[in-house]
């Protein structure tokens, strides 16, 4: 596998030269993850449809487990198990986030570049009104279960369930379960379990206490990640492995308005409702999908009910939850009730990108609310969670510790407008022919494979591989 | 599907402009047995392994159910459930047919233009000396389980179960279940049930009586091929839907030194021993694979043991029959041994292509004999068989519908040679490191997986693809 470890060498010499400032080395985590023996044993996946412009491009890269929908180059680059889930790209012509001026010259693409990401999500289309056609990620490392959300990304490390959302960010480190929105930073360091959005109307901020990080995500001797969180997906592994196994989804019945993607995992009495999204690398053991819900990439729905047009974003676990409607369980959520102590959360509520709620009595959260933090017991709800009612009516609030500036009312119509625009995309709204989404198109995705070399010099790496219409 | 049967219409009308001196027309072939809803059920297979030169280019065509290991090429065809093994094409500076002064400018590729191919294997390397680059298929229909053996084709129609053998023919018809080895072939049509071979040295000559023809492949109404042989392949056809249900196979132990491709089917208790090929598409149930045998592309052995350095060739079927060591069982052959009246064939023995055994009593064949034609009971032997000592010996030679003539010793010596040549390709002879063939290296490979397009305008086709190293 000499070429592959070349591949490897090469990208991390090219973070830790972006991040030399901080004197900040990738090479401990990279090395520490890195199985090559596993990079032969998955396939990479790409799909088709007639409705997204297809242009697929790899040269010199691992692309184990992927899965595109859209124009999308990689190049010297490893994508393991990752997502690059482009079917919002925009097209030539559109205006780059709705500025007259500046319309597109072609059709948006996301390009990697240089790059090493571990089982990351990139999604979306990219909000860099500078780069309006690409979508980019160029010298960067990006750890397990990070997520890059229409983001520009250039000599960056995201540590372990990083959220970047929705701006761009160059030579900066963001510690392991932070979530950033905050249109642009350049050269920084992010405290691990940070909660950042910061727009010209508001302001969020709010960090989880280390000691309760350290008991979700930490890191062994080994610099191998472990914690709560990480083992509760890392011990679902063996069950994604068998889905490989089978080209043909099960006995489960689908709704023909619904998707079940074809590498998602259903075990036990799961029902899917009507205008059903659910994506690839979702994990479902006895839940029950209400009408219009969705479970995105790498969520976990365990022993719960959605009732209707919930929204469970990129990575949110809910477990042992009962969920009303309308409610946005955002990005890397981890909602671990028991059976003996269930989550239950009214109708309305948002519960913020990187909460967890992990109480051995049970949590009973009201409607319309928001929740952000760490909920250990009820008692916490006190000082995580507001109503969204107090919210808008605020323009400075400080509970427990969150503090909030500026327009609430614009932070509470923003999510509004943000999960109706999921739903919407999602197909949630379909009826009769009209307000198609994913949940109807998706149904007609052709998904090819492909392995890497599995010997030769080239083991471990992919064939060079173009793909049009 | 409007773009797809416009590429086929596009075929047809080439094909027919070739073959416009007989008037012969394939519409009605195609059209009986072209199912586009079949079309889109399948996927298109590849595979990379890092011993063949990779280049693979696709566009405008259906590739469904294919397998190229070589370099190839295909453009505005259909290539459906073919089998395009180009696993020993020639390198640049090879010598064409070891011919000094041709040496190959480019390394050879396959060709495959303007064609509808069904379920045909075209393999190995062009025998054509004046195209060494190019094994090339043009404007041409190869109907179902025909083969083509490193030929050049230009205008022709391969009827159902043909085979054409190391030659190039132009515009010419050949008929169902004939098989060809002439070298060149211009404006001809070949009566179905010929098998005709000939070379400076010898002439082989022997046509199946048409009556006896007709109980194994004709026609119906409606232009769909049936009848004994047609049925038997066609019977198994839903065995073989399941093997893409699964990407690995299943418990079957076989040995470091053998490869069971993973699109083979493999049912009952059947055992493999060390050095053996089963290529994709072979169906094997009850079979006992004695070292060093082969089951090549589309071949069926059922409640069979073949003790040893056997070979089934390409679409040969042997069915409850014992083989001793060193049989060579030609392309397409139909060995139908029945539970009360087994087949038994002495070591050395060579079956000929398009051989048809079907008794209700059992047959026995002595060692080192040729058989060829039909054995429909066992006083057939002796008009369809002949000891290879005898045919050493001869000149002339008429037994039964066959007549030879030229050096017998030749001949057989030739067959000795292709049988080695196979054998050592094989890897049958593999031993400590030593003598590396398909059976050991075939292991390594990567297949990867493509689907045509579900929906939209190009439903039916596939994406264009390209890819390199």
């Amino acid at each position: 596998m000499k070429q592959f470890f070349l591949l490897v060498e090469r990208i991390i010499s090219r973070v830790n030269a972006s991040l030399r400032e901080y004197d900040f080395h990738v090479d401990a985590y990279i090395n520490a993850v890195t199985d090559p023996r596993k990079m032969l044993e998955y396939y990479a996946t790409y799909a088709v449809t007639s409705k997204h412009p297809l242009r697929l491009h790899f040269t010199g890269s691992n692309i184990a487990g992927s899965y595109f929908l859209g124009k999308c180059y990689v190049h010297d680059s490893v994508v393991y198990k990752s997502d690059l889930r482009g079917d919002e790209l925009k097209r030539k012509g559109d205006l780059a986030m709705g500025v007259k001026q500046l319309p597109l010259t072609e059709d948006e693409f996301i390009l990697i570049r240089n790059s090493f990401l571990f089982r990351t999500l990139i999604h979306s289309r990219s909000h860099n009104i500078e780069t309006p056609e690409e979508l980019f990620v160029r010298n960067s490392v990006a750890a397990h279960y990070s997520n890059i959300h229409g983001s520009t990304l250039e000599g960056c490390y995201l540590g372990v369930f990083a959220t970047v959302d929705q701006m761009s960010l160059h030579s900066c480190v963001v510690g392991d379960f932070s979530y950033l929105q905050v249109d642009k930073l350049f050269h920084h360091v992010i405290k691990p379990g940070t909660v950042w959005i910061e727009k010209d109307e508001f302001s969020f901020h709010y960090t989880l206490p280390s000691e309760i990080l350290r008991r979700y995500i930490t890191f062994d001797a080994d610099h191998r990640p472990t914690g709560i969180l990480f083992d509760f997906v890392d011990g679902k592994k063996a069950d994604f492995d068998r889905i490989y196994d089978n080209i043909k989804i099960g006995k489960l019945r689908i709704p023909a308005t619904s998707t079940v993607n074809r590498f998602s995992l259903i075990k036990g009495r799961t029902k899917i409702g009507e205008n059903v999204l659910i994506s690839q690398r979702a994990y479902l053991d006895n839940a029950e999908m209400g009408r219009g819900s969705n479970a995105q990439e790498n969520t976990f729905i365990v022993h719960s009910k959605l009732t209707g047009y919930d929204i469970t974003a990129h990575g949110a676990k809910i477990i042992h939850s009962q969920l009303g409607e309308n409610i946005f369980v955002a990005f890397n959520s981890f909602l671990n009730g028991k059976p003996e102590a269930p989550i239950s959360i009214g109708k309305g509520c948002i519960i913020m990108a990187h909460t967890i709620i992990d109480s051995d009595e049970a949590i009973n959260i009201p409607e319309d609310h928001l929740v952000w933090g760490f909920i250990g017991s009820p008692s916490d709800l006190a000082t995580n969670s507001v109503a969204l009612s107090v919210l808008r009516q605020s323009r400075e609030l400080s509970i427990g510790d969150m503090t909030f500036s500026g327009d609430g009312n614009l932070f509470v119509e923003g999510y509004r407008a943000t999960i109706h625009h999921i739903l919407e995309h999602n197909g949630a709204f379909y009826s009769r022919g009209k307000n198609r989404g994913h949940a109807q198109d998706h149904q007609s995705t052709a998904i090819n494979t492909i392995q890497p070399y599995h010997i030769g010099p080239r083991q471990g790496l992919y064939p060079s591989i173009s793909i049009e219409p």
